[in-house]
């Protein structure tokens, strides 16, 4: 049993024929250019779910479907990406016409819900009936798996974790509010803390890791130096981790999950990250006396997530 | 078919007859005396509950089981209530005990996770499969219903909606953490904002509806000066209808449901609270464009929404 998983990004869309393992067992990648009108897109995509078919002697048949994956608001009841600010796409019919397209039955939902799932699913071979995902990239992404099922909310719009206020009338975000989670817990949001504090401290090793180039910094930069026992590193990494600690806690405090899965460019700190972030939900007693501490996680499947988690919704 | 539903509080612990219809038929007040071990207190209600039946001419086989409402952090599997601040209740074994006093099986669960259920059940029908409830008081508590199911959380600890972060460093909270929610958008906030204008304009008109004793203060205070275009009164309901409004939006990106129910002394305020609370929301474009916009609801059930929630265990 097959069925092909779809991670749509601004860049690429990755295309997975994915088994009842869970395990992506071959793949075809469709570049996508920006301002090309959707149709046309669209029409490349299926092309390469054909190809993958083909180049696997299989016809639309012997899958299940389609699962899509898609990065913005997706209306999963009519099957249409209502807007996505990445892909420039608006009120896209996207089922319907890869359903056409490739011939096969489609279904669509939100990345960061399709990669959840694939994560507690195949990653965590359910070993979590409730489960918060936070993806800390360009922005905070979320996931939902509640009582063993992914949650998606009114027409799929739902898990929106990086929305969430962390600072009253605080930072400007993105989506027209201020103060979201995601202006303090993102890896954009880790890399701006990192250059403030390199302007303020010109001595601080982070200026050598970064060759000396303000513009070098990534999320690690801060980490390495904080390991090499550098000051203006470590205020970086306490300020981060309060941010990121504050927000987990929150959801802590809603779902009472049974684990949190970490993911993005963030989460590649691995047990370093884990092991501050428990230390510091650990000062602030996970919210309340007598109750049951949540396993922090690091995500398994990698760039994957999203092919495996949208392919799920077809096995 | 009937249940028993009890809602426990720091007074009185109320004990409802209630029928599939989620009707209250026949109820019994147990008082409760802070100080009492809670094997007498637990034994005082075991003997209501019997003399509930009694009343209606019911045996304890002839109802399916006793549904009861805890303040506090409960564990659903164990039976228990592990802590609870208003009972003084530390570790008790409250299922075995009433299950023991009355012959009949029992189960627990947090009060605020009762009344959600008796809400979307019984007070509207199930008309919402997702609900976000949030309830108005001394703090502030919450309930979720997910995909049409009461959402406990791990052991029955989830859903403490009024501990999350709305000012980062903000005020104190009882439970630990800094800048809850609960601080800012219960109905205690709101008279400590009220009396904090109060004492800056000395010539309120809120002063003459407090019978110029700053005492007398309470949720209602604000709002009926405000109609009356008192200019200090409504800069409480403005900052008032923030608190609760960015609260509001933040479960609403988290869960994108189909209706928020609030409850509680400030709920009382009905349709006007509504309003505000719309406009505030619809400014801040529930958070992004092109997202369902949930119905704001005042609860239906009053007082009876514990009871009924608790007895809906078993109906």
């Amino acid at each position: 049993m097959y069925a092909v998983g779809v991670d749509i990004g601004g860049m690429s869309m990755k295309c997975g024929l994915v088994n009842e393992k869970g395990e992506v067992v071959d793949r075809v990648i469709v570049k996508t250019t920006l301002g090309d009108p959707y149709e046309k897109t669209i029409g490349e995509l299926c092309d390469g779910i054909k190809e993958l078919l083909k180049k696997n002697y299989l016809t639309p048949n012997d899958i299940n479907g389609v699962g899509i994956g898609v990065p913005g608001a997706v209306n999963i009841k009519k099957g249409t990406v209502d807007s996505s600010a990445n892909l420039k796409w608006y009120n896209v019919p996207l089922v319907e016409l890869v359903t056409q397209g490739v011939g096969r039955q489609a279904r669509i939902t939100n990345d960061a819900n399709a990669a959840v799932l694939g994560e507690a699913r195949f990653g965590f071979k359910w070993k979590y009936p409730n489960v918060v995902m936070l993806t800390l990239g360009t922005g905070v992404g979320g996931g939902l798996i509640v009582d063993g099922r992914l949650y998606e909310g009114n027409e799929g719009k739902g898990a929106e974790l990086g929305h969430i206020t962390l600072v009253l009338d605080g930072r400007q975000c993105g989506c027209g509010r201020r103060g979201c989670a995601e202006q303090y817990a993102s890896a954009t949001a880790l890399m701006r803390l990192t250059r403030e504090a390199m302007e303020d401290h010109k001595e601080s090793l982070m200026w050598q890791l970064c060759d000396n180039d303000i513009n070098n910094v990534n999320g690690a930069i801060p980490f390495a130096a904080e390991k090499q026992g550098d000051p203006a590193a470590k205020q970086v990494v306490d300020e981060y981790i309060k941010y990121l600690g504050e927000t987990i806690l929150n959801f802590n405090n809603i779902f009472r999950p049974n684990a949190f899965i970490l993911s993005g460019g963030v989460a590649k700190q691995g047990e370093n990250l884990v092991n501050k972030l428990k230390d510091y939900c650990a000062k602030q007693n996970w919210g309340y006396e007598n109750t049951p501490e949540p396993e922090l996680l690091i995500a398994q499947l990698g760039y994957d997530s999203g092919i495996i988690g949208a392919a799920s919704l077809y096995l």
